[in-house]
């Protein structure tokens, strides 16, 4: 094996540079099919996922670590670009105070419904109108904790591939499914296989969530962080449940109340062995 | 009733102002003694929770509120300061592109341990060295979804009094106890009453979340986000306990962490009635 060319970067007005920093913009990334990923350990983890970078910047001091050799070397294989840099331009990159040793663009991949295989994991988290780009990732990443697929976006949700929500699925991203859908293109899809859709609601005719018996595959549906789910949405779920609130508040964070109703889930599908 | 003497501000110059903005920074919090809190819905929950506000700044188009009159008068009454403003100066003041109709200066509360009664609640969460203010505000606001009294902060952990801790709480702040000791503090403190110690780990002598039996008042100790547990406070707790991880991550964000164990204790301390 060749050592990959690299290209050495140590100027914030470099093209290249500023086509990676426009990838904070949505916009961007539509444009260029690319979102972008921070650290070693979360780059080593989509490199293990089978996912290597189009471009990966990484700073000189850290060229020496195995990881980034690794890295190097399987972006070079890939005919990917490989970018030798400064941790300022990665701190200009990523916002970061403390900048990891790399960072790297990644191909955005194919969210079509289609590509989900319903069969591969016994639960699946749907998100609709979600907001919050940490809510997502901190949601994927509970999935990849418990053994869910991933995660199925309706309506007007924020962008899975923006800088926060990558960051707060630590790694997640690369190793859950995403995909984008409508809600009538989703609740066609459903109806095309197995599967229980489970809400969660605060009203209306719910049940304690340690009261429904979850089966897989389940695919629980949470609603917007403001304004919850939808009554059409509700309408449509086999079942709605909701968590015990004992104080004066009206509801959890999503992301939270993803992983309570998600580790229930679990902990039915697959209960600790007692003896 | 008098009405209260109401003050108009309609520039981010004036004085006051520029006081209530410079409380975005924990030196002036300290300063001070103030904290902000924003949204009408956050301080009518402090309200109702006996929490007046020192400053009250309300934009002009939403007096007319039953709840924004309500906190007028409750801070006239309580020799608050009452403000007149604008929806562009609350903008700048909490940074929020779609700013509430009012938002508020409150004292900053005495945090010392030996205010927490620990009989009030069954449950406390004690977290070590946390550092994001979101995921404190998040577990306050689970905290009181399951009826825990509060959270005790040891040794560096980030301010609860910014704004992002006060937004993501929902209003917990005002409606349960923090409390800043050193660790040294809290385990003399811990000793001098009764009180099962848990502690969230991924490794060492952990058991099984599942298989652990919760006791009233049980503190449930959370680690830094970044390292969990040092091994000297989890060589100091009653049990430890894990969450399975089936992924390939190997942890789950703190106050997701913090929540599927809140509710599994309250599970069983308070269990689905059955029949």
């Amino acid at each position: 094996m060749r050592p990959p060319l690299v290209h050495d970067i140590t100027s914030a007005a470099n093209p290249v540079f500023k086509t990676l920093k426009s990838l904070a913009d949505k916009k961007a990334r539509r444009e260029h099919r690319l979102f972008l990923a921070e650290g070693l350990r979360v780059c080593t983890e989509a490199l293990e996922a089978g996912r290597t970078p189009a471009y990966l910047i990484y700073a000189e001091d850290a060229q020496g670590h195995p990881l980034t050799r690794a890295l190097i070397d399987a972006t070079g294989e890939a005919r990917g670009m490989v970018i030798r840099s400064t941790r300022d331009l990665l701190h200009r990159l990523t916002g970061k105070d403390n900048p990891g040793a790399v960072a790297a663009a990644y191909a955005i991949p194919d969210t079509s419904l289609a590509l989900i295989d319903r069969g591969t994991a016994p639960l699946w988290v749907v998100a609709e109108n979600l907001k919050d780009p940490g809510n997502l990732g901190t949601m994927l990443r509970t999935c990849d904790a418990v053994g869910a697929g991933g995660v199925i976006l309706l309506d007007q949700c924020c962008d899975p591939f923006s800088l926060e929500a990558v960051r707060a699925s630590m790694g997640a991203l690369f190793t859950r499914k995403v995909a984008q859908a409508s809600g009538d293109e989703f609740l066609a899809w459903l109806s095309s296989g197995p599967g229980q859709l489970v809400g969660a609601a605060l009203d209306g005719r719910t049940v304690d969530y340690r009261a429904h018996a979850f089966s897989a595959p389940t695919f629980l549906f949470m609603g917007n962080e403001q304004s919850g789910l939808p009554a059409d949405y509700a309408q449509a779920c086999d079942a709605l449940v909701r968590l015990p609130m004992l104080g004066t508040a009206d509801s959890l964070n999503v992301a939270v109340a993803t992983a309570v109703l998600l580790y229930r889930a679990l902990d039915q599908m697959d209960p600790l062995a007692t003896g």
